[in-house]
């Protein structure tokens, strides 16, 4: 069963933007021993968005190969059409992958209905070697799977969990409440990895997790050990610094903070445009708020 | 200090749509020994909205006249205008309400910026000669204040609390870390009356506390003692009860839930239509899943 | 039939936020010697949502009394609940009006399906005396009345007309489409009064009406005399004006342009705060920029 | 300069879900004599969210090729890092496209604030040997392009045009009082062609066209003709089917309706799902009441 802490890692670039391999080596040394249960590779925050096909492919077997073998490494590998996610998630599946987190197609937002989903997803699960893993991420998506369609879905041999980004914490209730327990249920941001778990979630995938990774695996630790209070002070602790590398800055200021805090963040793909200088210095402020640096 | 379970209690009407007072008096009596920290006269549950100002005032009077000393009775006396919330709250306090619950205006969405609201919200305490809750609920007023706008107002000393109605718990935490131990955060909904708990919210003002109390008061308890599993099987099972009652059918499903269950529930006020014979027959049918007849 | 250009009137404040008889009386003459087809008093831009019901009663009888017969008065009496909007609707008969404008109730989103709504609205009309039209403003209330639910209630015989301010052109066309040539379609901004008009709307009852009469009867005659340039020239001219006193700044951008242009505006009533120094300089400037001062 | 009607065209498949070539040419060879003004290649009816790279460049070559020069090919080249929108913008250029459609990206929706958006516009710009078309597609893509910053970007030289598929038929007359007159602002759907024009829009790329080019056309005919009324009769007529094929069904409904007129619409790409045997039967009760067959 998938549980605990993973950083959906961040893609380092360099300065003429294309993949800074030895920093993502660095980066990844660095995860390996901050008490992650396993990373994600191609997520929202690795801008699996703005990256070809071909370097998916050659992250993925990087990632893989430099990660240390207790971790686990799931590939994002949700792609617009059903035929090209298929695709890359029996490639993932060669390259080492241990599970994909498969996101909902977006764009054709009339389209994708309940029923249309779930054929997606089946057949996805159907034709891919290793473990699915859903991912609802209504603020990039504009798509909200409800926990009945999850429900459903989870009925599939194939299909182990969900990355639940929506933030409606009844929503996550509700789809543990309607799923087995061994159906892994992760909260999809730091910013409710506690109440979360209280509920009943197994963990969590957490952008934070690529910049304060003990802080999040220590909320997470806590729970686990029965020490709710311990818990909800680095929870209420790691909300502001959570939120700017989130909902207010994305991508970009995630890795700003990496690079304030000692790992290679580097600039964003354009796009998205890297931090002006003024919210570099408000960002630092904030990680000082928090005692983080 | 604010703490505990709270019932935004329904008002019931007879059949010439005018208020049922012995049916209220039954209900309160029975409220009364359930276990409920207080009532909310006049809440969104209350269908505050389809009042009268003559019939809010022969409510609040009623309702404190009948609930015994140990339960507090909070009034709803949010108006769009600021000078009408002025006066009813001053009018709620002379009848003997503990405190006052006040919505956010909501009509002229383009002029309720926070500083509108800040001014609004200052306004009201001023004159208010009891303590004021904040009463955001996004959900039917489509505004939402934030977690900043609550710190702000909190620092003023009639200003004691806020029942956050949103669900956004990441908003609701932010609030908590923002505000003094003793400032009040509720849970507007028991769909999510545990994470809230566990983030640090005093408790919740729920609409299912008119229909279930004691199980209401069950997840507050067995939290309160650190039997978090208890309180998880519970907070779980109310969830589809929860959302038949609030989100899907409104004061309808309230009061059908309420009539099932032994309570007086009795039909709305029009625009409000009564549950169809087919809706009902759905709630029963809820209310067995969840063993509750 | 109902059709032209309708200013939903201001309602002025002197300094103790008490109506001001005087000047409205003065806003009256100009307003009826501007070439407008009728007015309507307590829409949104009349605040009527922050007066009370004896405020209402006491502005139909003097808008009418005050207003020449050949100018139609509308009066707008949509409350929350129906038994209440049914009663103002036969007042406002009693005190005069030609006709009732009934928004939708808003509160309960939940609640308020179409089914709903095509009960209040057709309980509204049975028992009011006088010719209703619906009023539908999502911007506001948050919820949207479609095209089939207006084709639906325009069979109604006492359901005259629907002034829309959705902003939604296709929504108007279609309901157009759906209903017959003598039911009238109003948009409800001066923005899209023009694009409403080609499509086959009779008029409008626009908040700009209330600052710039002359420039929205110039857009409405140039269009019925085929000079379709000419009308276009002005639409495109008091776009920026418009949002000013609508979107964006609501009825307190529309006060404070009435009183730069000569008109009394005055204070709006709290929650609603007068413009800042700055906007006020900021809009100054819009209109000099439209050649409207 | 850009103007008329343009037919964002479908792209067809076979039934093993690759590009059917044949039909292709068969569909280019009934729109190029039906009266419009050009294609549009790679938009969203084209499904290019689901097309390989290879596949859209042979798209762009071969409608380019087998539609007469008298008709414009634009290329949808919009893709969600601004590195590969420009390398594909530089090959349709090659591949003899007459201008580049250039939608938002749309995945990371807090980073692309207005400047990211300018940013990301002005380097295709001026990277891209032939004309750019800005494409705003809020209903698919989250993201709206406000007429200040459409504003912004018509000032560059290589800036052409503006596709609105936003229906805000507001913010598209702002856009053309803020342009130049030689700045093309096209209607992105039929449901509002004809409004679109009354405010000084140039034309329209519409989905509908795909299916009733001739329909299209008549409206934009009739309104250069200054015949108002017949244009409007058509509009009107139009709005149901045009409905049917863009929000309601998406691609699938297009693809349907093509089928059932006489040119070749086949599947859909999945996920998205063919229309069920009761939408069909649906769908055509739509075309027969507008009498269209």
């Amino acid at each position: 069963m998938i549980s605990g802490v993973f950083a959906p890692i961040a893609t380092p670039f360099n300065k003429d933007g294309n993949i800074y391999w030895d920093k993502l080596k660095f980066n990844l040394d660095k995860w390996s021993r901050s008490g992650l249960s396993g990373l994600v590779v191609l997520g929202s925050n690795g801008e699996f968005q703005l990256l070809s096909r071909q370097e998916k492919e050659e992250l993925i077997g990087f990632v893989r190969e430099n990660t240390p073998k207790e971790l686990k490494v799931i590939a994002g590998t949700g792609c617009e059409s059903t035929r090209e996610t298929i695709d890359l998630s029996k490639k993932a599946a060669d390259l080492g992958a241990d599970a994909v987190l498969v996101v909902t197609p977006n764009y054709y937002k009339a389209c994708y209905t309940p029923a249309a989903l779930k054929a997606h997803f089946e057949a996805v699960a159907d034709a891919c070697p290793i473990p699915v893993m859903l991912y609802n991420m209504p603020g990039n998506t504009g798509i909200n799977m409800t926990s009945d369609l999850i429900a459903e879905l989870a009925s599939h041999p194939n299909i182990v969990g969900e990355k639940d980004s929506s933030g409606n914490i009844t929503q996550v209730s509700e789809t543990i409440s309607k799923t087995s327990p061994d159906f892994t249920v992760f909260a999809g941001s730091a910013s409710w990895l506690l109440p979360a778990l209280c509920v009943g979630a197994k963990g969590g995938t957490v952008a934070l997790a690529n910049v304060l990774p003990e802080q999040c695996v220590a909320i997470y630790n806590y729970f686990q050990a029965g020490q709710l209070e311990e818990a909800r002070k680095i929870q209420l602790n790691v909300l502001e610094i959570n939120k700017a590398v989130t909902a207010r800055w994305g991508p970009a200021g995630l890795k700003a903070a990496m690079d304030i805090v000692g790992y290679y963040g580097g600039p964003p793909r354009l796009p998205i445009q890297p931090l002006t200088a003024a919210q570099l210095e408000e960002l630092k402020g904030i990680l000082q708020r928090g005692k983080f640096i």
